[in-house]
C-alpha cells in the first residue's frame, strides 16, 4: 500500500460538485452534437449527477444554471435532490443569452439593462435562499469585440456599483464568487479578464465576495498554481471551475490534456489549506463533453481530482522543505516528481471497495445498465443544451 | 495626391470575394444574437452582397457554402447574381454538421462515412460544374479532443487517400484549395493544423492542389507574412480568408485587430507577385459580425485591404532593398513605416469618386435606406445561420 | 494642419526617461555585438542620451541602473548631466548578477541573502538622495526553472517582509515602483508575474508604492491598455517601460512590433489622466538595440511615443462617447481607427521645427558627424553592456 | 513486474546523444552563473558526459559543437573518448557568433558572407570526416528584428543556395539534419522557423537532408506529436533536439515541464517505427542546466527519456485500435493514460541492476566522488561555455 492512512482520512472529505449543463448537449459554433439518453429537464440532470456520486462517493453536490434549471418550486427540487442523496449547489447567473446583453449586462452603459442584470442576480440569491446554497457564482460575458466599443474605464466604474448593488443583498451565510475569463465570447475585451481584476473587485466589496478561478480562462503559458497560492495566501480563493484546455477554454475533462499541472495546482491547494473545510474553497467542475459520453466522463473527471489529490498528499513536505532550503534544485523537483509518478490507482481502487463503493466506477457504471436505460426512456422532449 | 497614377491601376484589378454566411448570423457557443434584415436566403444574401460591391467597386463575388446555400438550380443562381452585377464564387465544403462526422469525416475511421464526406465533395464540384466556380474549399473540423482518441498517423494516410479521390475529380479549370487549421473545433489536434500539412498533402496531389491560409487560423505570435511569402515561393498560395484576431479565430473584421500585420502581408502579397491576376490568389473574407451590422461591416473590411493593398504599394522598393543590402536596420524599417503611416483615404476617396463610386461608402449606406427596407422586407421566415 | 493647438499644448509637456544601459551593448544569451562607439562611462551614455533629447525635445532625464552606472561622486554626476540639458531619473536595482542570486534576492530562502538584497536597495535609495531621483524600481529576477525547486507561498511571504523594509527606508518625495515579468530569466515562475501580484504587494505597502507596466512583460494575447485602465483607475500606476515585442520579452523600439497597441496604450492614458503631470506616470523606455544603431534608436523611440501620443489625443472623445453609448460598435470604432490612420508627421515636423528643433531628427542626427566622432573618440577601454 | 520482456529488449538499443556544451556554463542574457568542477576542454566535458553513460548506460555518444569544441586532432579526441566508452556524435555548426553573422550567416545579402558560413559548413563536415560522426547539425539564428530588415522571399532563396551548396559536399553516409526554430535570438522574423519550412528545404535537397525538431522551438499550443507522426510518415524526422519548455525555448529537463507531452511524443515515435534503429532517427539532448547541477542534470534527462519510453511502448496498441475504431473516446483516451500512469521506476531499477548498472544512477553520482573531485581539480583556466 503506497497511500498512507492519514491520505485516505483526508479524501474521505473530498467534495467535488458537478455542474448540471454537463449532463447536457454541448458544443462549439460550429455543431452541438445530439445524444441518446440526454436529460429534458433538470430532474434528469440531478439523476445522473446522484449516479455519478453513487459511484464515486465524491459528488455530492449539483451546481444549478439559472435560467437553464429554473422550476417552479426550488424547495422541492432541494427535496428531490436529497432523495437521490446530493444536494443543490452554487448558482450559476446567465447575463449573455438575452438579447439585452448583446452589448453587456452589469457593465453596460444603459442603466435598464444593468438594473435587469442585477435583477437577474436578485434571482439567483433568491433561488439560494430555497435551496441553501452558498455561492452565487457570477461568470460575465461582458465585453467588446473593437477597440473603442466600450469605455473600458467606464465599464469598471459601472462593474464595480452593479456589483456592490449585487453584493448588499447577499445573506450572512451566502458568497458571491467572481468568475474572470481571459477572452470569450468577447474578442477584443473581456470585463474581469484576469485574478488580479476579479481580486480588486472582491477586495473592495468585503469578505463575501471572492475569486473563482476556472483552469480553463487562462493566457498561454500562465503558471496557474501561482494563482493559487497567492489567492490562499490573501484569502480570496472561493472557488474552482475545474476542467483542461490545450489551447482555449477548451473545457475538456480535467487532468486530461495536463495532468502534471493539475498535480502542482492540487498541491498548491494543499499547502494552502485548500483542502481544509473551514475555508470553504469550493471544487466544482465547469466542462464540455462534447465527443465523450457524458456521465462517465463525469465520473473519469472526480476521479482525476481524486487521484490527483492522493498524489498531492503523497509529497514529501518535510524533504521538500529541506531540498528548498538546501538549494538543491534536483532534490526538490525530485521531491514533486516521485510523487506525481507515483501509481495510486489500485490503492485507491481497495480504499474505495473498502467504503462500499465500486472499485472501478467507470465499469461499473458501463456494467450498470444505466445508460441504456435513459437511453430507452429519455425519449422526446427536448434535449438539455446551452439554450444558444 | 500622395498616391501614384500606377498604384491606382493596379488597385483598379482588386477583386475581394464575399463569403455569403457574413450576411447571415453568427456569435459563439454561448449565444447567436439574432438581428432585424438578416437574410433567409442565399437570393437575400447575394442581394447585400452586391450592394457591397455597388458602393465599393471591390466585391464582384460571393462564395457559396454548402449545404446552407443549397437551391435546385445553381445556373439560374448564377444568373440571378449576374443580374446584381456579381458572379458566384468559391463552393465551401461542409463536413462538420451531419450527425455521421462527430469524428472526423476525410479522416474516419469508417469508410462508409469518408465515402459519404467524398460524395459530398463531388456534389460541390458538381455545384462548381454549373455556377462556374474556380475553388473547391476544403476546410475539415476533423480532429480529436483527447490523446489517445484517434490515430494521428492512420488518420494522414486516410486524409491523404480521401484528398486524391476528391482531387481526380476536378475539371481542368478547377482547383482545390486546401485550409489549414490551429484548433477548434477540436481541441486536441486537428488534421490539418499548420500550412506544412495543407501544403505537403497539395505538393502530393499535384498543381491543381493549393492552400488556403485563413489569417486567423495561426498560433500565437505566428509571422503570418513568412508564410505568405514561402508560398508565393513554392507557388501554392491559392487563397486568403481574411479576417482578425486578438486570440484565437475570433473571425474579426481584417486589419481591425492588428493593422500592421495586414499590411505587413499585403506588401509580401505585392513582392511575392501575389496580385498579379495571372498567379490566381483568390482574396476572400471569411469573418463574422457578431455585434456589428453585418453588410457595413463587409464594407469596412473590403475598404480595409483597399486601404492597405494601397499603403503596401506605396512602399518604395528601391530605397528598401538599398537600406537591406546596406545593413541599415533602421532605415529599411522606415522605408515600410513610411508607406503604412501614409494616410491615403481622402486619395482613395477622391479616386473612388471619379470612377462614380460614392467617396465614403459607410456613409452611402447608412444613408441609402437599403438597411431600413430590408429590414421592413425580410420578415417571417428563418433567419439564416450556420445552422450550428 | 491636421494637429489642433491644445493637442500641441499637451505634446508640448510630453517627457519621455531613457535608460542609460540602452546606450550600451546588449544582446541575446547567443552573442552580443560589439558596436563602434558604444560608451564606455556613465559619462558617456549620459552625453548620448543628451543628444536624443538636443534633437527631439522628448527626453530630459536618464535613467540610472545600479551597479552599472555606479560612480563615486552621484551629485557630481547630476552636475555633468544638467551641464548637457538632462537630469538623473529613476535608479534601477540590480539583484540578478551578483552570485548569491542565483536562488533568488528579496524571495531567498536564507535571511542573509535577503538582507544583502535590502541593503542593495538601501544603497539605491542613497543614490536617489544625492540624484533627486524620484523613483526606484524593482525588478526582480527571482523565481525558479522546475516545479517544486521553491516554496511559492513562502516566498510572496517573503517578498513582502522584504518590500516592507525597503518601503520603509523612502523619503516623503520618494517612491517605489514594482516591475512585474511573466517570465525569464527564472523559466517555471517568477515571483511577481503580473500586475495583479505588483499590485497586492504595492497595495499592502501603502500610497508610495506602484506599479512598473513594462509592456513587453505579459503574457501573449493579454490586453495590455486594460491593464493601463485599471491601474489609473485604481492610482496605481507608477510607471511604463515602453519597448515591443513579437513574441517574448523582446526589448524591440516601441511602436515597431504592433503600432496600434501603442495607440491603444496612449488612448487609455489619455483617457485616465495618465498625461497629466499631476498623476506622476513615469514613461521610460527599456529597450534593447542589438542590431540597429543606438542613438538613432533610441531618436526613433521617442519620436513613436510622440507621435502615437499625438494620434491618441486627436480621438474625438465626444463622438466616441456618443458612438459608444448609441451602441454603434462600428462608428465608436471608426473614431479611434480615424485618429489612428491620421499621419501627424508632417505637422509634427513643422511644430518641432517652430520650436528651434530639427525637422527630422533622424536625419539631422545622421548629418550631424556625432556618431563619427564618438566612433573615432572611444578607442580603448571597456564598453558598456548588461556585465551578464 | 509490470514491464514485459519485449519492452525491455526495445529498451536495450536506446541511445541518448548528449550535447557537449551541456557540461559548460549556461545562462540567459542577464546573468551567467560559474559552477565547481565546470571543464574547460571538450575532453573534461567527454569525461562528464562518459560518466552519464558509465550510470545510465543510454548515452554512448557526445555531439560537439563547432568552433566552441575546436581540437587539432579529432581522430585524437575520437580515440580518447573511445576510451572512456563514448563515441562522437552529431557535429552542430556555429555561424552566430563571428561578428559577421551579425544579421545572417547562409542567408545574408552579402555573398561573401555567405561564402564564409558555407566554409564554415565545409569545416565541420571535414571534422565528420575525421570523427565519423554521422549527422551534420544546422541550426541558423539567421532572422530580423525589425519588419524590412530583410527581404523575406529573397533569403528563402539564398538560403536554398547556399544549403545546396553543402549539400552537395556530404559524404555518402553523411546527413545534414536542419533545426527549425520560432524564435530567438531574432524577433520579428527567422528564416527557419518552423517544421513545414525545414521540410520543403530537406524535400528540394535530397534523402540525405532531414528534419531536426527542438522541442522546444514551437509557438505556444503546438501540437508537437502530430509533427512527430508527420514527419516519421514522410520519411523526414532525422533527429530529436530533447529539453522542455514553459514559455520560450527555456532548455529546461527533458519531460521536467510537461511529462504528459512526452509521453506523447514518445507513443508516436514507437507508432511511427522512430525507435527502429533502421530508421537512423536521432535522439539527442539540447538543455541548458542554468541552476542546477550539470552532470545529475544529464542523468536525470536520459531516465526521464528512458523512463518515458517505458511507459509509450506499454501503450495496449490493440486495445487501443479496437477503442478507436469503435469511437469510443474514453475508452481510448484510457488506454493512453493507463500506460502513462504506470509506475515504471523500481521495475527499470531493478532492471537496471541486472545489466550491471546501478539501480539509482542519481544515487550512485551523488555518492561517487566524482563531483568532489572535478571540482577539486579543474582549477584555473577557462569554465566553458557559450562564448557569446
Amino acid at each position: 500500500m503506497s497511500i498512507p492512512t492519514d491520505v485516505l482520512t483526508q479524501l474521505e472529505h473530498q467534495s467535488i460538485e458537478l455542474p448540471s449543463w454537463a449532463f447536457g448537449n454541448s458544443g462549439t459554433r460550429f455543431k452541438v452534437f445530439e445524444t441518446p439518453g440526454t436529460p429534458r429537464t433538470i430532474e434528469e440532470k440531478i439523476a445522473d449527477a446522484a449516479r455519478v456520486n453513487t459511484l464515486t462517493g465524491l459528488a455530492p453536490a449539483v451546481a444549478l444554471h439559472i435560467p437553464w434549471d429554473k422550476v417552479g418550486d426550488y424547495a422541492a427540487l432541494a427535496g428531490y435532490a436529497e432523495g437521490l442523496g446530493v444536494k443543490l449547489g452554487t448558482v450559476n447567473s446567465n447575463t449573455f443569452q438575452d438579447d439585452d446583453y448583446k452589448l453587456g449586462s452589469l457593465t453596460h452603459s444603459d442603466p435598464a439593462i444593468r438594473s435587469k442584470a442585477i435583477d437577474h442576480m436578485y434571482e439567483c440569491i433568491e433561488v439560494m435562499n430555497q435551496t441553501g446554497s452558498q455561492d452565487l457564482k457570477i461568470w460575465l460575458a461582458d465585453g467588446t469585440n473593437y477597440p473603442g466599443q466600450g469605455n473600458l474605464r467606464a465599464r469598471q466604474d459601472r462593474l464595480a456599483n452593479s456589483l456592490a448593488k449585487v453584493y448588499d443583498r447577499l445573506g450572512d451565510e451566502q458568497r458571491m464568487v467572481l468568475e474572470y475569463k481571459f477572452f470569450e465570447p468577447a474578442f477584443y475585451h473581456t470585463d474581469v479578464p484576469d485574478w488580479g481584476t476579479s481580486y480588486v473587485h472582491c477586495a473592495a466589496l468585503g469578505e463575501k465576495a471572492l475569486v473563482c478561478l476556472d483552469t480553463g480562462h487562462h493566457a498561454p503559458g500562465t503558471n496557474i498554481e501561482f494563482i493559487v497560492a497567492q489567492l490562499l495566501r490573501l484569502g480570496k480563493l472561493g472557488s474552482f471551475d475545474f476542467n483542461s484546455r490545450f489551447y482555449a477554454d477548451d473545457d475538456l475533462i480535467v487532468g486530461a490534456a495536463d495532468p502534471f499541472q493539475l498535480f502542482r495546482i492540487m498541491h498548491e491547494v494543499v499547502r494552502g489549506g485548500g483542502l481544509d473545510p473551514a475555508n470553504k474553497v469550493a471544487f466544482m467542475l465547469d466542462q464540455c463533453h462534447n465527443v465523450e459520453g457524458k456521465i462517465p466522463g463525469q465520473i473519469r473527471s472526480v476521479l482525476n481530482v481524486q487521484e490527483m489529490t492522493a498524489r498531492a498528499l503523497l509529497v514529501d513536505s518535510a524533504a521538500l522543505e529541506a531540498a528548498q532550503n538546501a538549494g538543491d534544485v534536483l532534490a526538490a523537483n525530485a521531491v514533486l516528481m516521485d510523487a506525481f509518478y507515483t501509481d495510486v490507482r489500485s490503492d485507491l481502487a481497495a480504499w474505495r471497495e473498502s467504503r462500499s463503493l465500486p472499485a472501478d466506477p467507470m465499469a461499473a457504471f458501463a456494467s450498470s445498465g444505466y445508460q441504456e436505460k435513459i437511453n430507452a426512456d429519455r425519449q422526446g422532449g427536448q434535449q438539455a443544451g446551452w439554450g444558444a
